[in-house]
């Protein structure tokens, strides 16, 4: 698995580098305190998962302008900005193992900096000179934002469906994964098959990242996690595990999960009979085999495009997806 | 004073009746609850002034089109998008007579309406297409953020001088009237002249209205103001009133005042007694002459456009930023 993560950062390190240098300077920030609350949650670990996604996406389409990097600064400005603000929603205390900006810096002065960042964020798309970039990330901050509000509506509701578990990832999560890979191939103004390929390819992967994540709550331990275990099931998130699992259980062990679920307060032995209970049910397979057709589904949108450096590293990302940390 | 108002209305009822038209169409939220949270804060007796603004200033350039309206909703958009935070960080009870957003439907749900309303601005703006529009509205988000961050920053601090007040409004409120000004003249692509002119009609007039707001609170009762007497002051928001007062008090009137600006739980009776104080040491007259000296500018910077209905409903605005309560 770790060979996977190593090729990637191998592969692209001197575009992850510019892409760290471009965050920096970017920001722009004209106070101090905004700086510094904006490093706590950009310069901490991240992945740069989406940034990479939209310069992998330039380079597939001939693109190798600087512009491509920018804009990716935007992407991960946008992430951080919607982390910041969850994290304050979901009254996180930990994340990527680092104290939440909110407890070091107060709510007030968190919120405002993830709009700063959000702001900059669609500066930065201006900056394209393309109106059909600033539509695309415009609309996805409002599918993002609406989504997270679907989920909160649905907060401990053991009704929740897939289809239903679907449409809130799809908005908090795939359409910002798409955007990444759209906006290169506006920018690179390539063709509407390669348009549409990398959207494609964006969407379904993003899908397939958020099942995961979501399953890596059940099956990955604290220090691993970067949070608590069972933080999803705390703030009354339900997931595909879940939903899967209530929906093949048998009426005893139906019972014996929901009780856990609807308790708050569960302890960490109860925690772990709700895990056992998952794999019992099928909840664990039954996630890693969906998430592994819609990765299939984004790595077969890549077909329109010859084989290549960048094609090799959208792959590896869309197996590592999948792999990272089982 | 009233008969300003009226007069204001009156003139421009019916564009009035279409902004609000087009503040209810140009929302398209995906869930109720997002409707319902977005409704709360627009529809309570907002004056329109933002949407007005740019209509009149559309007008006055010349242009009639639908537009200049379905604009005006993004700016009343992020204006009532930032009115969510504000309450948020400032822990407000009520908002023009009402119970706050976030008392109703909590901090979580709240912040990501504020993110929807953004985010739906910045995708209306988009729909001009005018990478222009988006530059305005994008740094004017930016501006925005960080000057309530540079208003937190110097919560309290009896040290702050006039020049860094108005650093803080000329971020948080002004570029906002000016923007409402301008986004008008790019639309209407009139010269560069009227574009000028209307930026600072807007951003002085801005910062008057800004003024006259701040100095609400040291004039106005509970029940004229719609929220608490001295909020302000509680929230440790020092403007203009108390820093003139205190540029100008002589020790022992100064040694008072700051004994109650620092007190968190100053009572009713040491509120009056700091009202009184800021009246003897030229607090008050000191806000409104500055006041008048901006609306002043902002009325000149009119002399461009020949004499017209908009341009008097703009010189009528301008006299109200000062008139409407005092």
């Amino acid at each position: 698995m770790n060979d996977l993560k190593q090729r990637i950062l191998e592969e692209n390190k001197k575009d992850l580098a510019e892409i760290e240098t471009q965050l920096s300077e970017n920001l722009k920030p004209y106070l101090d305190l905004v700086s510094e609350v904006a490093h706590h949650i950009l310069f901490a670990g991240g992945k740069r998962l989406r940034p990479l996604l939209l310069v992998l996406s330039a380079r597939i389409c001939g693109y190798t302008d600087k512009y491509a990097k920018i804009v990716s600064s935007a992407l991960e400005y946008l992430h951080a900005a919607t982390l910041l603000h969850d994290d304050i929603i979901d009254d996180a205390v930990l994340r990527r193992g680092q104290t939440v900006a909110h407890s070091v810096y107060g709510n007030a002065v968190t919120v405002l900096v993830g709009d700063f960042l959000l702001a900059r964020a669609l500066a930065i798309c201006a900056d394209s000179g393309k109106i059909k970039v600033i539509h695309i990330i415009s609309e996805l901050t409002e599918n993002m934002s609406t989504g997270e509000v679907h989920q909160l509506m649905r907060k401990g509701d053991i009704t929740l469906t897939e289809d239903e578990y679907l449409e809130v990832i799809r908005r908090k999560t795939a359409v910002l994964f798409q955007a990444a890979c759209t906006v290169s191939a506006v920018i690179a103004e390539a063709s509407a098959e390669k348009e549409q390929a990398l959207s494609d390819y964006g969407y379904n992967l993003g899908l397939a990242f958020q099942m995961v994540d979501d399953l890596f709550d059940y099956t990955m331990d604290s220090a691993a996690l970067g949070k608590e275990v069972g933080a999803d099931l705390r703030e009354g998130k339900l997931t595909l595990p879940i939903i899967q699992a209530l929906k093949e259980a048998d009426p005893a062990d139906r019972d014996q999960m929901i009780k856990i679920i609807q308790n708050e307060d569960f302890t960490v032995d109860e925690f772990k009979t709700l895990v056992a209970l998952l794999q019992r049910n099928n909840g664990i397979d039954y996630t890693v085999k969906t998430a592994t057709a819609y990765l299939e589904k984004a790595k077969k949108a890549l077909s329109v495009f010859e084989p290549s450096k960048p094609r090799d590293s959208l792959f590896d990302i869309a197996d590592y997806a999948l792999a990272r940390r089982l």
